[in-house]
C-alpha cells in the first residue's frame, strides 16, 4: 500500500438483518453497497480511496453461491471505484457479517473535514434524495399489493439505490478543489448529517424544506405509503449523495465541474438554530433522521 | 494517520461465542486480545503499529458496563503498543462484534514477509508455547473439578495467556533488523503457521518435536486432559510468539537482542517435507493445527 504523506481511513461494519437483507437485495448488491459506503466516507473528505481490507463473517452453512455473490458485487464496486482490495480476515460468525476499512489519499486541495462550515456558507446536495429510504419503505410494504408492486416497477431506481449507492468520488475530489469548508455523506438522512456538520463546526443552519430535491418516485411513495415524503428525503439516511458546506462564490463553479450530476443548494449554515423550515413550521434537525439503538 | 512511503495494514474480524467467550474471558480481556492480535500481525512484518480502526457490534440491549470494559481493553493495549485508536464504527448485531483494522509503518529494513525463507534458514519461536491452547481447554473443561481447578490457580499464565495474548511488537522489529528472512505470528498453531511460511516460501521445513519449548503447566494439562502436549504447543495456536526464520549466522544476534525474551530454535526449513519430526513418527504439518469452518 503506497500512500503519501497523510493516509485517510475509515471502517464501517455491515450486519445481515441490520444493515442488509437478503428479502431486499442480491449477495451482489450487498457486496457492492458494502464497499460503496466506505468509499463515500473517504469521498466525503474529498479524497482518493486506494485500498480495502475486507473481513467476512458468515455461519458455517453458508452456500458457495452466496460468498460468490457478494465478493463478486465487492469486486464490482472497488473495479467502479479504482480502489484494490488488498486482504482480509474470514470467520464464522452467526449471521453475515461484512466489515470493510478502507484507506485513501486526500486530494491535492488538502482534507475537507465536517468542522470547517462558517456562517453563510450554503449547504448543498448533490443528486437527489430520499430515493434509497423510499426504495426499501417500498421493499419492505409491498408484499402482494398490485398498487405497491406496480410503483416498484415505476421507479425502478428507488429499489436500486437502497441496493446499490452512488459512488461519489469524483464529486467529492471536485468539492475539494472548488473550495468546500466542510462535507458529509449522507449516511443518517440530511438533515441529521448537516447537523453532524453544524455541530462539528460550532454554528447554526436552515434547511429550507421546499429546496429539497426529491429523488423521481418519492412523492409517490410517500403519498402510497401515507408518509411525509420530507421524512424520506431528509430523514430516510443511506442516500450517500455528499451534503457540502461552500461560500457562495464558489458554488457554480463546483455546479459546473460535476454536471451533468445536479447541485442544489439545500440551506445555509448561520445563526443560532438549526432546523428544517417548511412553510408552516421549523423542526429541529436533531428531531429527524435514522438512528443506531432505536 | 502519517505515515512515510509504505503502510502495512491487518484487519481481523472477533466474534462472540466463536473467537471470545465471556465464560472464560472478562470484557475488558476481550478488548485488549482485539487490538493485540491485529498489532500481532504488524510485529511479524517487523513493523511498527500506530493507528487502529475500531468497529462494535452489540445487541442493542448489552450492558454499558460491558461496553465500557471492551472499551477500556482495547485503550490499554493501544496504550501498551503505541497506537492510536483513531476512530470507527459502532452497529447493532446479534452477538459481540468487533473488528480491529490496524495500520503501521515497516522498520528502517524493510518488511518481513512470509514468503522470504530460504533452504537452510533456521526456524525460531519466541517465548514458550502451548499456554494459550492449555489455558482454553483447561477454562472449557474444568467445571467444578477440583484437580482442574487447582491446575488453574497453580499456573495462573495459562489463562493469561488464551485472554491477553503477549506483545511482541519490539521482537518483530529486532527480528526484521537481525536479518529475519520471514516471519508470521503464530495464531493457527506453530504448525499450520509455520508450513505458511513454507508454502509461501515454496521450500520444504522440518520442526522438531523435542526443540518446542512448552510453557509452564502445558505438560500436567496435557496429562490432565489426557491429550498429548505436542498437540496443545505445535497445534493449540493463539500463542501469538513470534515464528521467524532466519539464516544460522544470524540467530545469535537476534537471541541477544530479544533478551530476556527467549529465542529456541525448533527446526530448519529445506527439504521436500513439511513435518513435525519426533522420536517415534513424522505427521504432516497441515494434518496439525486450528482451521476455520471446521
Amino acid at each position: 500500500v503506497h500512500t503519501d504523506e497523510l493516509t485517510l481511513a475509515s471502517t464501517d461494519l455491515l450486519v445481515e438483518g441490520i444493515h442488509f437483507d437478503f428479502a431486499y437485495s442480491e449477495p451482489q448488491d450487498v457486496g457492492f453497497k458494502c464497499i460503496a459506503v466506505n468509499v463515500s466516507d473517504i469521498a466525503a473528505m474529498g479524497g482518493r480511496a486506494s485500498t480495502a481490507l475486507v473481513s467476512l463473517g458468515a455461519p458455517a452453512e453458508t452456500s458457495l453461491a452466496l460468498w460468490d455473490g457478494v465478493v463478486a458485487g465487492m469486486i464490482e464496486a472497488a473495479g467502479a471505484c479504482g480502489v484494490a482490495i488488498a486482504g482480509g480476515d474470514c470467520s464464522v460468525a452467526p449471521v453475515l457479517t461484512i466489515n470493510v476499512a478502507v484507506l485513501g489519499r486526500p486530494s491535492t486541495s488538502g482534507i475537507v473535514a465536517r468542522s470547517g462550515a462558517r456562517p453563510g456558507d450554503l449547504l448543498c446536495v448533490t443528486g437527489a434524495l430520499g430515493a434509497a429510504a423510499a426504495g426499501l419503505e417500498l421493499l419492505r410494504s409491498a408484499g402482494p399489493d398490485p398498487f405497491l408492486r406496480a410503483l416498484l416497477e415505476q421507479f425502478p431506481d428507488l429499489a436500486k439505490s437502497h441496493r446499490r449507492p452512488p459512488l461519489r468520488g469524483a464529486a467529492g475530489q471536485a468539492a475539494a478543489v472548488a473550495g468546500a469548508t466542510a462535507m458529509i455523506d449522507i449516511s443518517d438522512g440530511l438533515a441529521r448529517d448537516a447537523c453532524h456538520i453544524a455541530e462539528a463546526s460550532r454554528c447554526g443552519v436552515v434547511i429550507r424544506a421546499e429546496k429539497i430535491p426529491l429523488a423521481p418516485g418519492v412523492a409517490e411513495v410517500a403519498s402510497a405509503l401515507d408518509v411525509d415524503s420530507m421524512r424520506l428525503a431528509a430523514g430516510g439516511g443511506e442516500d450517500y449523495e455528499l451534503a457540502i458546506a461552500i461560500p457562495a462564490a464558489a458554488e457554480p463553479a463546483l455546479a459546473a465541474a460535476i454536471a451533468p450530476l445536479p447541485l442544489t443548494v439545500v440551506g445555509e449554515f448561520g445563526g443560532s438554530e438549526r432546523v428544517l423550515r417548511s412553510a408552516d413550521e421549523a423542526v429541529p434537525l436533531d428531531k429527524l433522521g435514522w438512528e443506531h439503538f432505536t
